[in-house]
């Protein structure tokens, strides 16, 4: 049971761009679902990506990759396979796919067709049912098709991501950011292992809208943690149609805006994440700088015995203690405090004389628990956002070829 | 259930080396268990240690850190609570035990008392009982009692773990180790979580001593991972009484007979691992160097998709190529090459297409499961030996105040 929330809120269109869908059976011809889609711009745009730092990258990720700087013309995705150790071959199925994708749209010299995949690793494209459904997508695409792309590239996922708003400009204009996203296992920083696609109307050069996404992305999907595996398919694409004029004055609304959607994405994916029952937020601070901060607050997050704990209920803060050590060698342990909530745990190394069991779980019951940490030697500060670790988890990921 | 040697081998005594055991609930005076334990030399003695890299080391750590140099006496070990976390009251109660088991022994200027501690963390030790312990220990002490000595430092082990060897010397004369060890949980290398005594009679000096352990405890110790996460009172003891004269052609075997003691023990504490069902064995070749090898062969042994996956006998190498492509953004998959077992499954960043899911389905479903990587970049190597991730891990992590 995934903790919510279950339900889509409304996908606002951005005009200009169409998703179409088709179900092509791509892990298994026998059990038809909606698992190819197409983004497609009525005219060439603006976009910028976030890519996984995974060495083994699939090949749609290097195939994106390598278009940065082209304008956008259309993206094509696929769920249940994610086409990443597959050497060659892997790169020229894209290749055929992108460019299937480009006699359908009319793609003219020096623009680009994306691609990203999710599923399996490891195996072959099935390439014979994945070029008909991207022609079949294509005729199928509408400008109000959001939810149903967001529900083309779910994996394991239980509900379908997506998050919609817009926002009134200061020059007087009105701009319309929507995403969606999948992602529920596989999920770190650097990316969290996802996939996110995010239009906009606001008219953005590349080099703005690079920017606000790459800081968006590091304060949302890359703060939370699922199980510490990062895939070899993350991305997160954000497209501008241009059409709402923007002024100098109106950016920071807008980053604020693309924040906001960055951040009710990634909280749906922790809320689904495999096996989860219950959330931690980390809060670094006091940290030599915010490198070491987020080392702390990332050992801490993902720590097996911290995880466990959360499931239980149980507010073992030695085990807190235990991974703040392993974090750092050099730490003051002296200068360290830990919070459980409000409750003073530890404070400069020593256990709070006013501390009683039972403070901290009450706050190991709650679905969510905030887990403050304050290294006592600077001013650097991180937040990581994780799950526990549940039965289900073993259950989800034992299973045979999950 | 653990997966054996549930039964202690024979332990071979250390002439002039005794350990002695008390009763004293350290954990809940209401339930009495062997729970301390001296170790005892008839004469000062030669000692070498290998300590915990946590940020967080205990009190105990620090305290026997700091004697390095000074001639073995004594060492005072009790489990049930780690002394870990507790701040200058933590320090004043080791050195307060220290002091007791010195009066007890006789101790002069210049000599070393050594103590260690493992248990729960963060809670102050229980001296009112623990000093009548310390003294009912060393009034029980006999040079057989290693087995006994064993049980005393257990806490979530479910049998108790010692090695025993004697090796014939070139020199002419024949020289013992014995060993005990802990460990169940918190187990990860800088160092495996646990504890470990170990006693020879070989003639050795500090300087040898210390080197041979340093470098028998990397290549054990260090090289298995249960749970990922270092404890704050990790540490290894040697101990050598001198009565069995060497020569320096000698070394080179004593070294071995000290290294198969350390991997033996270590071996002991992977099969008690917490919720184990299966053992892999991480074999990494051809990386830039060892520290580029070991990094790699890290990630793969701690990735809970992966150690869910051999829980599962699911041989889905994907999740291994996801982990070796986490472990080093620089990567070079088209040179990467993983085998399972004897078969190889990806050659040069390729599916073998020889390979077939029968093959990895009968590698997985053993107790011990060899994978071997080959990154096709250098000559750096690394092995790490690591545990499945099991519904008993969680069982056993998630209940209360485990």
């Amino acid at each position: 049971m995934p903790i919510g929330p279950t339900q889509l809120p409304d996908l606002q269109p951005i005009a200009g761009l169409s998703w179409g869908i088709a179900s092509v059976g791509v892990k298994n011809p026998t059990r038809l679902r909606p698992d190819v889609a197409v983004l497609v711009a009525e005219t060439p745009c603006v976009w910028a990506g976030a890519f996984t730092l995974s060495g083994s990258r699939a090949a749609p990720v290097r195939w994106s990759e390598a278009r940065k700087g082209l304008p956008f013309r259309a993206l094509v995705v696929n769920s249940g396979n994610a086409n990443a150790c597959t050497g060659n071959r892997g790169m020229e199925d894209v290749a055929t796919c992108a460019s299937r994708l480009g006699q359908a749209v009319g793609l003219e010299e020096g623009q680009a067709i994306l691609a990203a995949s999710t599923g399996v690793i490891g195996e072959l494209l099935p390439m014979e049912r994945l070029l008909p459904g991207i022609d079949a997508a294509f005729a199928d695409r509408g400008e109000t098709r959001w939810e149903d792309a967001a529900r083309a590239i779910m994996t394991t996922d239980i509900f379908a991501k997506g998050a919609s708003l817009t926002v009134d400009l200061p020059s007087g204009g009105s701009a319309t950011f929507t995403g969606i996203a999948k992602g529920s296992g596989m999920i770190h920083p650097n990316m969290a292992t996802m996939l996110g696609f995010i239009g906009t109307d606001a008219d953005l050069d590349e080099t703005t809208l690079s920017a606000m996404l790459r800081r968006s992305v590091e304060e949302s999907f890359n703060t939370i943690s699922v199980d510490g595996d990062t895939s070899t398919n993350d991305c997160v694409f954000a497209v501008a149609t241009g059409r709402v004029a923007v002024e100098p004055r109106d950016k920071e609304m807008l980053e604020g805006a693309l924040l906001e959607i960055c951040k009710q994405l990634a909280d749906a994916i922790l809320r689904d994440g495999e096996g989860v029952t219950r959330i931690m937020n980390i809060q670094v601070e006091g940290a030599r700088d915010d490198t070491h901060a987020k080392k702390v607050a990332d050992t801490v997050a993902t720590s097996p015995l911290v995880k466990t704990a959360l499931f239980g209920a149980d507010p073992n803060w030695g085990r807190i203690a235990g991974a703040i050590g392993r974090a750092d060698p050099e730490l003051e342990w002296e200068r360290v405090s830990i919070y459980l909530g409000p409750y003073p745990v530890v404070v400069e190394g020593q256990r709070h004389p006013d501390y009683r069991e039972e403070q901290g779980a009450e706050v190991f019951k709650a679905q969510e628990v905030d887990i403050a940490i304050d290294l006592g030697v600077g001013r650097g500060r991180a937040l990581k956002r994780s799950t526990d670790l549940s039965y289900d988890y073993i259950k989800i990921n034992a299973d045979y070829r999950s």
